[in-house]
């Protein structure tokens, strides 16, 4: 195992979802100076480029519009990013797809990851990554689980207990998401809007999601309260974290 | 509303519930140098006080017993300590008792409050004494619920919105108790043990949550993963985290 | 603590409740020779009496023609029966009540005992009942806890750790009814429908709670499997079990 | 029992709470000409006004004022509206405040009843609003019970089993509100904006609640499909369904 | 898409499903005109067919069988019925198998659809079959997603967001199933019960469904009110409606 | 079907899981003259043998080693084991690995099955168990569903519906396991402490669930209060039973 070096992951199962749903917490992270990384399981070339089809573009020329516009809106939040290309609509778990997804995390070092919700009733695609996300944790943890050239990893490379959020869906209550904590995003959120309008299909969007990080940044000066003298305009982003927080305060 | 200075508030049912389920969180306050104060709302006279009955003891005598026992933890854990006693077996949420309860916290100022779980099948006090606590809480915080006194509180009479977190019941599964905060405790252990054995009439309860704290500890390791590089014997104290988390870093 | 001697109590919020929901579990403790205790809060006079109030009869008429009806079913099924008269709609959950309640404990000395479920949007005196129960169990069981005229209990007056069930409501799944255990009343059920036939303004429901049996029945059988050989005609009854179950042998 | 004639009836903890939450349910009832009341069991003079506690105002004077403002809402939202008056922060569930709601219950006959979640951990007095009318509505269906002036009701005194929906809390998934149904009120938003604007000491929530219905708006048509051909601009409300649905036909 | 025109689609993971489940939907669509159509996963031919193995059946005898009995009911309820033969116990969700479903969903284009619930600790087929419908109804909606036999689809052959109704599976309470929406099938039950008659070797079933509609339909009474003025005999079928109700009116 | 003997099935993702889980129990099967079988579907070659492969061993000799070391722990119970060496890291649910596991529900006549939790954050291989588990059980109990070499099977060699038990995971409140039976293992803990004994890699274990056989054993003796006269040492293990319970009394 690699000494603690902050490293964000980020396992998207399309090519937009990183931006609208965890883009304040990427940038933070780069703003603080640390490597952020998105991956993407697939283009959303099926299931989220109704437009593009529309319009006659083929299979190909969606996945390479879909990836220009990921790539602009990673580089707008100060992240790598990498697309492994597993097709979605559905997204398939397979053995290679895990294989190749555990091979991620051993190179990235992940010291905390953002995925999907493990429920979604509006789109398979989601959970199946957040199931993909964390059972490559579990496997990238294990010295007997071998790399994806076979060889036994050494201690290095495997990685650690990284914690685990998950991002707000799009119907956060149909999908059993209840936040259990409120990121202040303030002063990232002009980075997230420079990401959001990377994606210009989706304009109506833009304004959606800024429309919902205020709304969760009242929640966040509410859930704060008045000492902490958080500013009227406070933004934030909400997450579920998926295991227990390890402190040395209770604060 | 009084400048930010960490206060933590416990809010116990009986006399002897904060030892148990709390005392190394409050020992790490008080060694940090912070303010901690327990309240406990009744002595546990009627229901946790059986073997002073055998005895022969009367209540005025079995109320002084624990309240002198209590007083003798809470120092050895370094806390202040205050007695409600509203009685127990049952704990009744009398209008009387919330107005002296909310005293409490506009007096304390909590920046963190501790208390039961909302649910106990085997004791019904401790879920009144959380339900309670929550509620002197909310009303601690609104400057139309006037000051035990009658009078309208002031800006600095009103407290903020402190986190709540619930401490672990006896038989934590039974009470929905899912921790989803793991306190390392390890260097405040020994104050912990100390105030254990304050309280001599359940000498078999020092081993029992001596070995809760371990494995609280292990779970604690497994959680944090390599890289924190805890060590071997860390002890830990398990709690509910109760209102979102606020943050500016995920981690 | 007295010696272990079988002994049901089903706490029933009005006086008909014991007969629909647990008739069965009451008659097979009587025909095992057991003592079968029912204690009803309230005669459900004006809450469970709609045709009797049409029919212009007095609360007082209302109530004696309830205890009248309750007083021959529990005969039927080979049951005592205590009326404790606390009102109904709403059943208020009084400390004297409690009092009373905990009396009616520490005489039965029960091992088993039968309440209400927890949640009823249809009717909130099933919950009060239950919460009653539940709460008169655990004080009964502390020694602190005087009895009802004041005095310090003795050891043999003080009750143990019954197991509860509950039994089932009118509508089940509303009231997150989840049976995790199936009575078989096939030889029991002449009795339970004897009992039926004593309350005679309900003549619709001995039909309707026949077939209840009969598919609880069904399922009991299902999930039993063809190894108990069980017939074809058996009746059931459905339960919740409220507390872990001790048990020497898996089974 | 009176015949079938549509009448809508909101639970209100506070004097504003109906305006927020349900403004655009109430407004289309009274928009089809149907009756619609809104009764307010507090004017949330303790918990809902700061602002004028920071001015100066004594508990009259703010009472006055929040009857006033919640007078013109319900005016320009077309509803009835009375004050039951019972002290909020907390609010307290007596049995004379229970007959008072039973009395309303028998005199607006409703057909459909609004009112708060069960879960609220941010304000005590929304759960308690909602037993309440949980309760009123079972209690004021029995013969048995009886009305306010003592005599036994009529059948046409008595209510039927009007089905209950609650509306949204402030901060939905720390209330267990998950919703099940998603109201329309496109047609209906100018009065309730009108009817927000009536409550001049919260602007900057005319905004938030604004962006509230284009969010469940958004939602509402994801949820109808394409199918039913809703307008770009379409603004929801957004309910949970406490009683089954009863219907003749799936849709 | 097509404009709207009322399509009820039941996909059944077994030949008889749909009888038991959801025969009073089937032939209420059908008595209103409307089309319905049965889509059956398998034949049920290994998992519900003892008796006919115990005959000494072959495997291809006992699927037609169950074929004819299946087409004799659906024809009995006024549906159309097709067969995917993808197996059974188990049925195995395959990308093959997805295709054809979603090529089903596509030509039927549903307005409604019924499936199975996503529990069922009895029979694995059930879930699924239901998570099987739940995916193709996705797929379907993506214009992104090929058909059948790889082409495009154009704009009428993608289907809209059609609600999904879970029917009752044979031990509720044990498959999480709560009802939401109780369906009043009174004039639709002879039709079921001539539907039920067309599978003979289930001759005991016939009964238990018929006690079950009852059962039901008191249900449905007690949560409609006496405002409705149902009818003593009322017969109902229970449903879970999964995703949110979109409606003009509150009701 | 074999007439009633009783039979005990243990189904585990690793080799060593049967241990620490489950010992207890399978110690008093074999303690009362039952037959008892452990199933391992893999060694736990690859996620449960750090140090092995950190020691430089290769795939084959840590199977080796594994097996010898479950060998050695089921004998010290008293149990049969077999190995199905499926893989893990992870336990893909194959049908092969289906077919395998029918085949040894056949052989095996289980009366009773214990197995994992169907949720595990930390393993994904136990829920998959779990769930291989429970659908061996429901398709060896078809007669339509062939044995493994292909035939159909007689009514001796399909099985009946046996219970089935999750057992303890290692960090149960994150995995929903809320016990609903307490077992009394006192009288076979030595056996179970020799059988972790054989386990040489984990001596940290051994006394870690000494531990919590003493845990559960106080839990045990709390819930079965002093009516049944438990010893001090009472050890205990916990476990959640999946279908309901089907008894002739309550108890």
């Amino acid at each position: 195992m690699a000494e603690f070096t902050p490293s964000l992951l980020v396992v998207s199962a399309h090519a937009g979802d990183f931006v609208w749903r965890a883009g304040g917490a990427i940038a933070k992270a780069a703003m603080r100076g640390e490597r952020a990384t998105v991956v993407c399981l697939s283009y959303g070339e099926r299931g989220e480029s109704a437009s593009k089809w529309l319009a006659g573009n083929s299979l190909e020329e969606i996945k390479a519009i879909r990836r220009d516009e990921a790539t602009a809106a990673a580089a707008a939040l100060g992240a790598e990013i990498e697309f492994l290309d597993m097709g979605d609509y559905p997204l398939v778990e397979t053995p290679e797809a895990m294989t190749r997804l555990v091979d991620v995390f051993r190179r990235v070092q992940p010291t905390v990851v953002l995925t999907h919700t493990l429920a979604d009733p509006y789109n398979g695609d989601h959970p199946a990554a957040a199931r993909m996300a964390l059972q490559a944790r579990v496997l990238a943890q294990a010295i007997g689980v071998p790399n994806a050239d076979g060889s036994v990893p050494t201690k290095d490379e495997i990685i650690g207990a990284p914690p685990v959020f998950f991002f707000e869906p799009h119907q956060p209550e149909q999908c059993d998401f209840r936040p259990n904590l409120l990121l202040d995003i303030t002063d990232a959120f002009e980075r997230k809007r420079a990401a959001m309008e990377c994606l210009p299909a989706q304009t109506h969007m833009w304004e959606y999601y800024t429309q919902l990080a205020i709304r969760r940044g009242v929640q966040l000066k509410r859930n704060a309260g008045p000492n902490l003298g958080l500013p009227h305009d406070t933004m934030g982003e909400a997450y579920v974290r998926y295991y227990p927080q390890v402190t040395e305060e209770l604060s």
